[in-house]
């Protein structure tokens, strides 16, 4: 493993295989008021979900979404169909409750934490300041970070995860940066051996013009930093982006202290296949929401053999997809814990 | 149309196709602080919800959920995994709370309607009585009713929807009846031209030989009733059921009030088939909530041309997927309403 993190990083893996604990989950599923397996997904979740959390009848009451912002430097490339500027601009709409993310996260009962990992912007009042940089240098040019600027985002999503492990049942993750598809494209190629033009998709509404050039600049970026998967952390600073190193972090620190984290879409899914990378172990603790509508994003959970619970077309990020599938989760964890059994109906 | 119904059915159903007023709703969507497009899926449930409301701003508020129960002399041939005495010992298990689709209407806060269409047994208290028979007969050696009680079964699901109509903003359909996965892969035979071995599934848990008898009793009722597509209520007469005649009731009088309804599985959706083929204006009334496991459900969705909200390998009934599909819908329609346009940002 690579240096100069931290000694805790990256941090040791509860083994979740607890055969009798499945065993015991499986066999109240087949003692409630129902088929055997007639609930589906839902009854494979919740039974991952008990063995996560390593309890018989798991609560989940306590719900958080984390949404991580930052700013790219490769958006100078014409990669992006809205500027930088956006990054902040949603930021405030974040604070001040106006964002789909928080419109779902009301509705559904999940408390938001906005975590600046690296706006262009200085700082806004309110959020959660882990701030790296202002914004990635181009990756097109050279490396997005420093190998220590990565390493630094990694300890700070850790820690985040850590935190929340001690108030939360679950939590989600979402994000927000103008030019991050550009990244998590970038990161496909890279974990999963995709070329850039199946990996790269139109984000938040490129034109054809500006697709080819986001591919040319993925094709540059990793011609000139010659990112590989045996290398994780320094594959993240090379073409990744301050939200997504934190992201990887929080679910390597999540999946440490027995967090479920619900993913969310395209840009989320590439932080798990960087913490995949980092740690295997880590993957009965992530729990997939949605299939994007961003194209790559099927071919990305295909190869990481994760189903998602939704396929609604979306592809807003924020976490979106995520509070719905906490949505989702927490319906099929009340079902688990709430529905009758057979006995009780003589 | 065929006769001796009364004389206001089948009801007449209102234009939903208002130009001007979808262009207001998608309009209002791209002035929402995301992309345009962006949330994909739900953008357009909203979108068809406004048009069927017939309102620039539709609240989804209150909720509820019918769910039909029957009995099916069909059960005799031994198709189905459970014994018809399971049918009422689950509508006692509705109406003190502890089936599935209890525990998922309280978490959404979803009204719950227990309707017995004909269950064997005597009625239970607390149920909405609109019994026609004490089951249907075994449709493989005739028809499974009347085309009289067809017709009352079809009124009551009308009246049913239309009362329901001015106190609930959505409605979702859902059923309980031993045997009734075989009654609706016959109406499956019937209204998409598929034949018995692929209309045909293991419903609640049947296993190999079960099955086959499951194909040759449908090819007994297919070769003996001799149901047509292009006679709907008749085909309902032959292969149907007490509680899915009702639903397909209920969905031309909730689409003649402009109530939205969530159409649960499988056998909901043989309903909807039957209503289609007696009103096919009903359609952008109907919201399809999930795939079920049930094989054939996605050719049969496919053959409706509807895409199902979900897809998580459910083949309860009760109107689970429906009850998911209801929490899908609302926090849609507190999407468009709630969001934050580009203009508040300034």
């Amino acid at each position: 493993m690579e240096r100069s993190l931290s000694a805790t990083f990256p941090p040791s893996i509860p083994d979740f295989e607890d055969v009798a604990l499945a065993k015991t989950v499986r066999d109240r599923w087949d003692n409630l008021t129902k088929p055997p397996g007639s609930l589906g997904q839902l009854e494979d979740l919740v039974t991952r979900f008990a063995l996560v959390r390593c309890e018989r009848l798991p609560r989940l009451a306590s719900k958080a979404m984390y949404v991580f912002c930052a700013d790219h430097g490769v958006t100078v490339e014409g990669v992006s169909a809205f500027p930088s500027e956006i990054t902040a601009m949603m930021v405030r709409n974040f604070l001040r409750g106006g964002a789909a993310i928080n419109v779902l996260c009301r509705h559904h009962g999940i408390e938001t934490a906005i975590v600046d990992c690296g706006v262009k912007a200085p700082c806004e009042s309110g959020v959660i300041d882990r701030r790296i940089a202002a914004g990635t240098a181009n990756f097109a040019q050279g490396p997005a970070m420093t190998r220590e600027q990565a390493e630094r985002a990694l300890e700070n999503g850790n820690e985040l995860a850590r935190a929340a492990s001690g108030r939360y049942d679950i939590a989600g993750i979402g994000e927000m940066g103008i030019g991050n598809t550009t990244a998590a494209s970038a990161l496909l190629c890279v974990f999963c051996g995709m070329d850039a033009s199946s990996a790269a998709g139109r984000g938040a509404g490129l034109d054809d013009e500006g697709l080819a050039r986001k591919v040319r600049t993925i094709e540059a970026a990793l011609s000139r930093n010659a990112p590989r998967a045996d290398s994780p952390i320094d594959a993240l600073a090379a073409v990744g982006g301050f939200e997504i190193a934190t992201m990887a972090g929080f679910l390597l620190g999540a999946a440490a202290s027995r967090l479920p984290v619900v993913v969310d879409g395209f840009i989320a899914s590439s932080a798990a296949l960087a913490a995949l990378a980092i740690e295997p172990a880590i993957r009965p603790a992530l729990f997939f929401s949605h299939c994007s509508a961003e194209n790559a994003h099927r071919a990305m959970l295909g190869k990481v053999g994760c189903r998602p619970m939704l396929d609604l077309d979306m592809r807003l990020g924020e976490g979106t997809g995520a509070a719905i599938g906490i949505g989702v989760m927490e319906a099929a964890v009340k079902l688990y814990r709430e529905m009758a059994t057979f006995q009780d109906l003589h």
